[in-house]
């Protein structure tokens, strides 16, 4: 299923893309998509129901915004260098074992809300990446198979990064990752059943129109059920909760002098295969 | 005013510590205490008004649970490094510039709840920090003074950090304080207006009786006011989101080996001027 939510921020209702590619409205039948919807396998049940029985009213997406496809997210773990070409083209080793940093869930926009620079910044950067979300309370798990268990599926997600004020300002990768609207996701939660191969997926971005990144998850290091069981070693993963997976070679960061870092016009839209394609404007904040 | 939250984990009730330390019933007045409380000036003085008028119900504290004095938190925002003594300590550099890290807010538990030595950890450590709690929205304050009237009030904070995952594991800091129940606090948010000075506190942690952090506010590299007018410019800090201000020397990673970190069946205990006492039983996780 592709579950999102559309209207205005902070008043959206949740709905579903069917297969005809028909918006269609889950308000009468969940009141939410949320870590509770996903925990919860009998509302699941009815929606999937609804759908085949062809009894969901149709949306009119006319001039419809759509939100990010999950409310209440708790927390955002990222995972940074997850990605061999990324990695050799920042000029870093590949990591011996994922390294995490973390995202606020207030950063989190809709897929095509407005970026806003930050003010001062010189190295506003892209980054496409894979998003997890996770359906079902996960501590200390002991396999891959059982982490892909814990997962309720899958979006795209932008974790835009300044990235002066992540390397240069002293401290950790928090300081470049957190700004307000640094994490436009969605369009659409994909339940993991719609995902068969995660490890194959492929990855675009542009600015302006131009292919920056063109890259495909099969060269993450660390695969998406390694990230899950990894991470659930290091803390406690709760439905709604959110990983973003790393991001393929091709950020500004990457290329020579001058770096081509985002200012204020600039148009990113990014896409990942069967999980839709996200549209900003960039703004000064 | 001392506010707080008692009840069982997750059915918390909001109250209020009187001047002659009566536990006082809130729930007839607000609903909860959060974010949206704090930005509330007219529900706070609603809470003052009946506080004043001796309407309050007394609640029998006999055997109540103190939850954290916060529901709904935000962000965890932590500054590192951030008393002269602890960087000493710990052989860093004072930082030129506050260094930002992250605890996720589900890392948050009770001042007396039992906290979890994570599976497979040898170096879990304390850390007793101020916490400022922000009640206004905050973003690019210009002043200090204008960052203090963005400050709802202060409570104790446990920094739980385990220093293998922290240091040796690759990646940033966040790997090792995000471990499930790492961060104790409470048990009151004591507003603003009781807290005059926040930079002439005394902090003091023990450890199964022992003295083992003796520390001052005044030891701050970045004072209460720098932090927040600072951190406002890397990211948006909402009402209900925390900031934990940082640890004085003290902790087991600045003593000679063999390093005393903490083992299941330690008790801490925790305490800062006039914001109250914390005590927490290890258990393995």
């Amino acid at each position: 299923m592709k579950l999102l939510r559309v209207g205005t921020a902070g008043a959206e209702r949740p709905a579903l893309l069917d297969a005809e590619g028909t918006l269609r409205d889950l308000s009468g039948i969940v009141p939410e998509i949320d870590g509770a919807l996903l925990a919860d396998g009998a509302a699941l049940g009815r929606i999937r129901a609804a759908t085949e029985a062809g009894e969901l009213p149709a949306l009119d997406a006319t001039g419809l915004r759509i939100g990010p496809p999950l409310a209440r997210i708790g927390k955002v773990v990222c995972i940074g260098l997850n990605y061999h070409d990324h990695a050799r083209e920042t000029g870093a080793e590949p990591p011996a074992e994922p390294v995490i940093f973390f995202k606020a869930a207030d950063t989190v926009v809709g897929p095509n809300d407005t970026v806003l620079v930050p003010r001062g910044s010189t190295k506003t950067d892209w980054e496409v990446e894979l998003a997890i979300v996770i359906g079902r309370t996960a501590r200390y798990l002991e396999s891959r198979e059982e982490a892909l268990a814990h997962v309720a599926g899958y979006a795209v997600s932008h974790d835009v990064s300044e990235r002066e004020f992540q390397i240069e300002r002293g401290g950790t990768w928090d300081k470049g990752k957190n700004c307000e609207t640094f994490n436009p996701f969605g369009p659409w939660l994909v339940t993991a059943d719609e995902v068969p191969d995660p490890q194959n997926l492929s990855l675009k971005l542009w600015v302006n129109g131009e292919l920056k990144q063109d890259g495909t998850t099969a060269e993450q290091i660390f695969p998406v059920a390694e990230v899950v069981r990894y991470v659930s070693h290091f803390m406690t993963l709760y439905p709604g909760d959110v990983i973003n997976t790393g991001t393929p070679a091709g950020v500004a960061l990457g290329q020579p002098d001058p770096k081509p870092f985002l200012r204020s016009g600039d148009v990113v839209e990014l896409e990942i295969e069967g999980l839709g394609r996200q549209r900003q404007e960039l703004k000064d904040a």
